[in-house]
């Protein structure tokens, strides 16, 4: 049996491991100084938790797991392997981390201090076809509030975004947009009707500009003053200008004081980063509300590393209405290649073997141990090759397989005078001294 | 819809998470200076790869997950649910993490450096019927080396317990037996073929005492002779007698030589827990072939806190034969139990709100948004109640629920006067100051 992973899936070994916990603990560490709180749902949610929350097609998508036992016991439905689904599963894996912290808060309202702030770093899963950067098993990670209709809320989630980035040494703009003022476009155009034909048109802003909308629009059958209306709006950037032609849209005023109070949590902020306001953005409107994020790197030719936004009633599926939330997420994975390509991982997100012990019999092998025992004890990462009649030439070649810093050498001579032979691996210097004066050389540096 | 988790599992809230990464952070320390470095392998793997491995009874605890489209196509055995379920699934969910860590080695053979030394701290799902303790979603905490014969990996694991559960502030035992000796009893007693009945006498030792495991014995018929030689040398706390009785069992004297290697190599170290010799122990008796652990507390009455062994040959299911492999678990779901029971989780373990603002409306809120960065710049874990119309009672309780050290109020007086209340939660002393100065005596402490 030739052994492989499921297509969609991945090993992740010890390099990449530690790079995406290099990530996370940067990301976790400003969380949890604006008080946010880990939190850990299962990996298997009911199937009546799932369904019906992604769409049709996020529906096909969940991953459904077989009942335990004799499944067809109940199952009728043999023809229609829909309907059959669920006869023969109740649980499926976890979509997203939002409707499970929807069901969790739900489920522990009483319990819970609001506004509740938490992060959740946790695999999902999703049955799309496997292609070059998409996977059917992936990390997200979200950081939402419950109970809060304040902006302070979307001020501190730009100040999340600004400072993991900066942390990260990677530039970004963070984009900000309202369902509210989109909605209020549609309004005053009178095309509310077409407001999902709208708000894709004016998704490729960036990559057709103003007059590539202009035909995207007229191409979705909005008729020619709506499409010179929108035209109009998209093309001004002064907020002033654009509060003018919506004035007669109160939906649309809201949207704009909400963004306007934003910007006013930040006005003294010292931000590392670009805070722009897009009339473009409209991503994840079936659920979004209010506010909408996106953060865009200029540093490299790749899609969104992050977005979120404000949706008016989070929790109401659950049975627990008029809760607010509003969440951003950082695209792990995207996050990932950008630091890759850029060579921002830093050297300390990895843990390296800084000695490495070699001997050659029975004797010399205790006498590394011994040494080794003192020198983790003192926190260092230590290794010893464990079959001392091997070759010295392949004891070698695994010490510099692991990219050890120092290779000892405990040998015959070396345990009579009571030294060890110290090779310096990155200048190939080798010396001979007491473990004594190796151990505090290291420990005192 | 009543919200719920499905049975067998459960959600980690803030405290859950913070008192379980601590463990894993403990252990993941330890781990990493001995070299081990980390893998993550798919939640799903091939049932080609999971099924078979864990016997008759772990085939049917494999959860198993349908597979995406019409997965009724391809299937007709629908009066055999067995047969049915290969059929209509072809991925499951990891079920330990030793299976997986096989699949990685032999599938990276060319690529790892050997011995390759590997820890995983994952879930692993198995479709128990749940009930207190047990669950059908938990972590697993597996440390192992493939690659290498040397006893000083068992040397190294026997440390790594040692050294754990002393940073764990938790006593332990650490048992050691070895499959060879157990083999060779039943190999001098001439029972051979009762050697599952044997060991599972033997196993009781610790429940029923040496009589209890005679009368065992003798019920598992087990000839009169053979249990008095049985008898004989678990009463014997001497392995010279215990060399003697077995000496006509070459196998049997290969493992006491292999446990006596271990021992030497622990001699001189200044190991903080116990570490003994158990000629009861016999867990995981169906693959181990050397050398058997176990980590018992005398601290609290449950279970093993940990276990494991070594195996002559782990990836040969997977095409690659003769990789010896040892290696150790910690249960980290009792470890969890027990360090709650004896209250053994340091406070530092928590993520605390240091300081939360307490304001009365949108000046005041900005006021406070602006120190609560500075905090947070400093690294101190700040928060702010969001909406300053709210009752300074129920603000106050808000903090008080929170657990925050200091409540910084400001009001319009504080605002004019550019000053803050701060309020020492844990002696209720209120004093007012300039920011600054709540700033430097926080940031200096």
């Amino acid at each position: 049996m030739k052994p492989a992973t499921p297509k969609g899936t991945r090993d992740f070994g010890p390099q990449e491991v530690f790079k995406r916990n290099y990530i996370f603990s940067v990301i976790k560490k400003v969380f949890e100084k604006y008080a946010f709180l880990p939190l850990e749902t299962p990996a298997m949610e009911l199937l009546s938790t799932l369904s019906g929350k992604y769409g049709d097609e996020g529906d096909q998508l969940l991953f459904k797991i077989l009942k335990n036992g004799d499944f067809l016991e109940k199952a009728d439905a043999f023809d229609n392997y829909k309907k059959m689904a669920f006869q023969i599963c109740e649980k499926g894996l976890r979509y997203d981390l939002t409707i499970p912290f929807a069901r969790y808060v739900a489920m522990n309202r009483h319990a819970l201090t609001f506004p509740f702030k938490r992060y959740q770093i946790q695999t999902v899963w999703r049955g799309d076809k496997p292609q070059k950067g998409r996977y059917q098993e992936f990390y997200q990670c979200d950081v939402d509030v419950v109970g809060s209709n304040a902006m302070l809320q979307e001020a501190e989630l730009v100040c999340i975004y600004d400072e993991v980035f900066a942390n990260l040494h990677l530039p970004v703009q963070i984009r900000l947009n309202n369902r509210k003022i989109l909605a209020g476009i549609a309004e005053v155009a009178n095309i509310s009707d077409k407001f999902m034909a709208m708000t894709i048109a004016l998704d490729k802003l960036d990559k057709v500009g103003v007059e590539g909308v202009k035909k995207e629009l007229l191409g979705r059958d909005i008729p020619e003053a709506a499409t010179e209306f929108i035209f109009k709006i998209i093309q001004t950037s002064s907020m002033e200008q654009i509060k003018k032609l919506l004035q007669s849209s109160p939906l649309a005023l809201e949207g704009i004081a909400e963004y306007e109070e934003i910007m006013a949590f930040l006005a003294t902020m010292p931000l590392k980063n670009e805070v722009v306001f897009d009339i473009s953005l409209a991503r994840g409107l079936n659920y979004y509300t209010g506010t909408i994020f996106e953060v865009l790197t200029p540093a490299v030719q790749i899609g969104s590393l992050g977005g979120g936004g404000r949706y008016a009633d989070l929790t109401g599926l659950f049975g627990l209405p008029d809760m607010s939330g509003v969440g951003v997420s950082f695209g792990a994975e995207r996050i990932y290649d950008v630091l890759e390509e850029l060579q921002l991982f830093p050297e300390t997100a990895f843990s390296q073997v800084e000695v490495i012990f070699i001997s050659f019999d029975a004797a010399t092998l205790r006498m590394a141990f011994a040494y080794a025992q003192q020198l983790r004890a003192a926190g260092i990462c230590t290794d010893i090759y464990p079959d001392p009649e091997t070759k010295l030439k392949k004891q070698m070649k695994f010490a510099n397989d692991k990219n050890a810093k120092y290779v000892l050498i405990i040998g015959e001579e070396e345990l009579k005078n009571n030294t060890i032979s110290v090779k310096n691996m990155r200048d190939g210097v080798q010396e001979v001294m007491s473990f004594t004066e190796f151990y505090n050389t290291l420990t005192q540096s």
